[in-house]
Parts: structure tokens; C-alpha cells; sequence
């Protein structure tokens, strides 16, 4: 199932001068399968990426973050799915750096220039013969007008491909965005998503780009939860080629922050196309928590909401058992709660009020409300001036079904 | 569905002398279905309780502590289905006392020496007018050798209830316990389990009544959970009638030890019981953490795994997907663990050393543990001399289904 409504369609997916990709056929998700994807930049791109914070991270994130920290020229991204290589110990680390080492022999180039990633079975040996064995038919591929291609071939349990494009002037030069991800279940901040790649040319430093990966990724793919399973793989990369003619940026000034709001639409839908084709998923929840007294405080509340299973499947059965929002909002750690002060509405119909139900509440209404596939929850704290939005599905048999027989 | 194999068969439940209870119909369940519980307790008792630290928590349990806290000398205790009168603002708290004092009158004692319980749908009125005119019934019904109708009066979603006796020794005088409890859902510490109630005719202080309490409840209700959430309701009571004729137990000795010792099996096995009628549950999962720096930690690592969808519909599927336990080890907050040091166990055969699968894994062995009802998880961090146990169920669809249905 999926949320497919709002989902990105996937048309005028514009290319990127200076970023070519490239889809193969490893032979990792059965034959004919293309299941390998390869991203290779111009010289003089730049790319900053934000990884999970998951201690069992994978030995790609390992090796990616090493190369990323070595050199600030990173010449290919290859991604490989079946297996995570995640749980793999040193060998996991040794078959990420053959890889890179292979491809870059191929490419000419040096291997600390590669960037690897994975996503798959966790624990799962990473298919080093069958990656390189299709390495030549990728570099045969790559092409520009590929990213469609590219983000079909990095798809796990995804059922639609997720991409995004947008074009944006900057000082009357144009400047293209095109950005890809998948992930549908072990979908939950720090960082969220198993992988996104999002490619520009805007002409950009390497710490300002890294400055605006650092903020956008809080605000979009850090606020989205399919299971509360943080992965082991999650990657979020920006990758500029720095060919667009308008002057460098390289302070937060006009040009940056009108490049930052185009980032953050892309990165934005991206996240949110994760949450629309999230396991099971047959409604889209946005949990908008205003007027705390700080933005932490309330994505706290926002995500204690998100993750109750208790939660999730009343919103399934379109059933108004809305109580359970409170007793989980109530299960936040935060001391300063005052559960008296609050406001809760559901598309905006408000049903509780200081910390009771309100006096002329109308099941039926709110469950008309809930029985919509796009559903908004607003949690008015009454406290402070700030706020916090995060996004998540509800809990179906679907999703124990996907999860159940994930590698069957 | 619930692990019945090890459940507490019911029978040889010992009556406690000093302490009478009594069922009756309310209404609140259907026609003819006992569904309202009531405790009256000799002169002379004494009553020790750990509640919910969820901040949304019921105004049963805001009027509970206080009237612990007025008075050391309870004399009954009330408790309703149908209603947990959670979420119901001043007017929850009004209602409580309301019966409270209705109560009391009719027992001709100080409203402040009863405490009431409630459990059922949060933000659901508290049918006032129903228990009242249960109560008289109840009053005529009580009598010492009705723990078990107690057990069967309290369950919500539970499919059997749970009551445990034990006798003791403490000089030679004889000393019965007997506890029920019920909860299936909506369970995770903070204290878990929705109501247990343990009472005995031990001799002992308040002050040493309440030192057992906090130190079995750690190790008992607050390791178990569900669904990682944790109710509005959750209530831990011991009660003793203090008639056994041994000397008063008033500080931390041999016939303490022996106390706690007795009460912490009857509590341990009341908290599986929760678990092994978990709803939906197919597995019955003990997760045991060794040889960390300190039983926090122990306790967050086992947690996580508790708590993670991803491992618990691979454990209903019997599906040796174990990446999704270290993926889960992964996610917990501890800056100090390391990742490959750690060793994992399914009913005693190691899988993961090093961070890594081990070498001679072999599969079909794991699946055919897995396929047990009854499962031991087993991680040894390989760093300190503490330990920590918490239990959990699988996550199936029957979960879902129960949890969507709950009110129709």
C-alpha cells in the first residue's frame, strides 16, 4: 500500500551538467532486475553527505564518511541493494573498500574518491564477484538523462521510484535540483531514509553546501517515522557540480538562502514521499506541535505521538480512540509538560482541551476526519512561540505482513 | 492468541487473612459480566503503591497518591472497567473522589481511606452512576476467598486471568501471599502492567512495605513491555493485613529477605503473565543483557530490542532476520558501546561475535529456535559484571487487529 495521492510523479526530471548516472544489473534482486546504480562527477563537484547515528552503522557509512573526511573531491557514488553490508564486522569494511577499489581502477581514479552505499539485509554478505561483474555494463550506461532510472534501481520494498527535480535562478543564471531516495520501512530519525541523493549545479563551497545538509536534514528527513527503527545505512548526500555560471556562495547571504529553500522543497518531498510510501501505509499523518518552548520540546511530543503503536492503528481503523494521543504525549520525557494547557485537533476539529475531552465533542465528525488518507494531527501547547512538524503512517496488518516476510 | 505453556494455572489461590474482596456487574462490560472489583482490608492494614509516571495519568491515580499520601491507613480500594478516566480533566478527578465518598459512606469510614482504580478507554467518561449502584451489591459480596473472581473482574483485553499465590515461613508463623493483575496492551514501564494488586499477611512497617515495592518493581513490571507504550493507569499495589503472628519486619534483615524474596516471585510471575497474554502475542521473549558497566544500561539495550517492530515481526515470522537485533543494540543513546565486543545468543547458540555474523552460522538452526514459543535473547556486552532481564512479545497481526477493534 502507499499514499500515492501527493506522491512526486516522477516527469520533468531534469538533468544535472556535470552529474551523469548509470543503472545495471547485478543480479542482487533476481534476473533482469537493475539493482546497482552509479553516479559519477565532473571534476570541481562537491559533495556533503549526513549518515545515520545508528552505532551498528554499515561498513559503507564507515568507509564513505572516512573518503568524505579524506578528500573533498569525490568522483563516483555507487549504490548497491540485496544486502546492506551492515553486521558485517571488518569483512564488511575490507568488501566496501574492494568495491571502491575496483570501480576506481576502472574509472581511473583514486579509490578514496568513491563513495559506497548499500541497502539491503542487514548481516547479509555484501555480493563483492557480482557487483564487480557489472561494474563495466554501469560505466557503459552513464548518461545525464538517467536519475529516473537511477532512482527505480536503489527501490527495497519501495513500491513507487521517488524523485524530484526543480529549477531555480540565481543571479539569472539557472540552476538545476534533482534529488532521488527510497525507503519505506526501518524509517526513523537520526538521520531517517536509508538513502538520498540529491545533485545540483549550483556554484557552491563545500562548507556551505555541508552547512545547508546539516539544516535541511533536521527539518525534513529527521522528522519522519515509519517504525521508530532508526536503519543502519542512512545516508542523506548533496552533490553539487558547481557548473552554474552565478557567483560562488560562500556566506550565508540572498543566493544561499534562495538556494536552501529550493533544497529543502526537494529534500522535503522526498522525505515525505518515504512517510506516503511508507510499509502498509493507508494514511499520511502530519503532526504539526506549536507554541512550545522549544523546537526540541516539540518534535519530543510530535514523536512520541508518531511512534505509538497505539496510535497508528486506531488511526488504521479510522477509529476516534483519541486518548491514546494523550497518554502519548503524556509518555514524553519532558519535565515542563503542562498536560492542562493543552490543545489537540485533528484537521483542525479541536477535541481535547485542558487535558479533557471538549464539552460538545462529536465522534462522528472527527471519525469522518480520520477516515481521509491525508490527516493532520495540531497539538497547541500553549507555552511558548516555537514548533516543531513530523510526519508518519499508520500501523496496518500490511506491515507486519511486509516485515514478516521481508526476505521470503 | 496468548503463550499459555507457563501461564499461572489459577488454582490453590490462598486467601489472605484480613483482607476481603468482592465483584459485582456495573454495566460496564455488557449485561451479567463481573466488571467492577472491590478490596476492604481489616483495621490494622497497610498499603504500599507505584503508579504510572505517564504526565497524562489518570485522575484515579492523582487521587490514589494523594490519599496514600493523607492517610497510612486504607481501608478499601476500588476498581472499574470500562473506563480508565484518563484524559478527563477536573472532572475525572471529581468523579473519582465522587465514588470515593459514595464508597465510603456506605462503609462508614473517612472517604480518604479509599483508593480508586480505573481501566478501560482514555477520554471515556467515568460511568458514575453505574458503580454507585453496584456498590451495595459489592458490599454483600465480599468475603476472603474471592481472589479469583477479583482477577477475572479487572481484565480488558486480557484472554485469561492472572492470579498467583505463595506461602512463606518468617519464624515459624506462616505468611500467604496472593497477586493478580491484569494488562495486554498499552504496556511498557513507567511502571508497566495496567493494575496489580499483591496482598499478604505479612507483619511489616509502611516504611519497609514501600522499599519492597520500589525495589521489585524495577526488576518485575518496569522490564516488561508490549508495545512501548506505557498507559495512563498503571497502578502496583501491595497490601498487607499485618496478621501473621512473626515480629514486625522494620528494617532490611534476614525474615526482609525473605519477604521480598517471595513477593518478587509472585510479582515476576504476575508481569510474565502480562506478557505471555500480550495481545496478539505469539512468542513469549525473554531478553537477558550481560556483563555491562552498569543494569541501566543493561536495561536500554534490552529495551530497544524489545521495542523494535523490525525484530518482533521477524520473531512472529520465525525469520532468523537477526541484523534487525543489532540494528536495534544500534539505536540505543549509550555513547559507550561497543559495537564489537558484543556477543548474541538465541536460546543459547551464538550468531553474532565481533560486531559480525559468526563464521559457521548456520541458519536453519537459528529458524528452528525461533519457531519455539518461548525464546531466550541473549547479548553479552562483554564489558562490566551488571545484568539486566526485560520481556516482550512478537509483534503479529492479531496485534493490529485487537488494537484496531478495541472499542467496536
Amino acid at each position: 500500500m502507499a499514499i500515492n495521492l501527493k506522491m512526486p510523479i516522477n516527469k520533468d526530471i531534469l538533468s544535472i551538467p556535470g552529474i551523469k548516472l548509470a543503472v545495471a544489473s547485478a543480479g542482487l534482486k533476481g534476473k533482469d532486475h537493475k539493482d546497482i546504480m552509479l553516479i559519477v562527477l565532473d571534476n570541481g563537484s562537491i559533495v556533503s553527505g549526513t549518515f545515520t547515528q545508528n552505532k551498528f552503522c554499515a561498513a559503507p557509512v564507515i568507509v564513505s564518511k572516512n573518503h568524505l573526511k579524506t578528500t573533498g573531491n569525490i568522483k563516483a557514488l555507487l549504490v548497491n541493494t540485496g544486502s546492506a553490508n551492515a553486521g558485517n564486522g571488518s569483512k564488511g569494511i575490507e568488501d566496501a573498500e574492494t568495491i571502491c577499489k575496483f570501480l576506481a581502477s576502472e574509472l581511473n581514479i583514486d579509490y578514496k574518491k568513491v563513495l559506497p552505499f548499500s541497502t539491503g539485509v542487514i548481516m547479509s554478505p555484501l555480493p563483492v564477484d557480482n557487483i564487480k561483474k557489472s561494474i563495466p555494463n554501469l560505466i557503459r550506461d552513464l548518461k545525464s538523462n538517467n536519475w529516473l532510472n537511477a532512482s527505480k534501481a536503489i527501490m527495497t520494498t519501495d513500491t513507487i521510484p521517488k524523485a524530484v527535480s526543480k529549477s531555480i535562478l540565481i543571479e539569472d543564471q539557472k540552476v538545476n535540483i534533482t534529488g532521488i531516495s527510497k525507503g519505506a520501512g526501518m524509517i526513523h530519525p537520526n538521520m531517517a531514509t536509508m538513502l538520498a541523493f540529491v545533485g545540483m549545479d549550483a556554484n557552491i563551497s563545500l562548507d556551505m553546501l555541508q552547512k545547508i545538509n546539516k539544516e535541511i536534514v533536521d527539518l525534513t528527513f529527521n522528522c519522519i517515522s515509519v517504525d521508530g527503527d532508526s536503519s543502519t545505512n542512512d545516508s542523506f548526500m548533496l552533490i553539487s557540480s558547481n557548473q552554474s555560471k552565478h557567483s560562488q556562495i560562500i556566506k550565508d547571504d540572498k543566493n544561499y538562502k534562495i538556494l536552501k529553500s529550493a533544497i529543502f522543497d526537494i529534500a522535503l518531498e522526498l522525505a515525505q514521499s518515504i512517510i506516503r510510501d511508507g510499509e502498509g501505509a493507508t494514511k499520511f499523518i502530519t503532526i504539526k506541535v506549536e507554541n512550545g518552548k522549544d523546537a526540541h520540546e516539540c518534535k519530543q511530543v510530535g514523536m512520541s505521538i508518531a511512534k505509538s503503536p497505539l496510535v497508528k492503528t486506531a488511526f488504521f481503523a479510522s477509529d476516534p480512540n483519541l486518548g491514546r494521543i494523550l497518554s502519548a504525549i503524556g509518555n514524553t520525557n519532558l519535565k515542563e509538560l503542562n498536560i492542562f494547557s493543552i490543545d489537540i485537533f485533528i484537521n483542525e476539529l479541536l477535541f481535547a482541551s485542558g487535558g479533557s475531552v471538549i464539552k460538545d465533542y462529536e465522534e462522528s465528525k472527527i471519525q469522518k476526519e480520520m477516515m481521509k488518507p491525508e490527516i493532520n494531527i495540531r497539538v497547541n501547547l500553549n507555552k511558548g512561540k516555537h514548533m516543531a512538524t513530523v510526519w508518519t503512517t499508520d500501523l496496518s496488518y500490511e506491515y507486519v505482513k511486509i516485515n514478516s516476510e521481508y526476505r521470503t
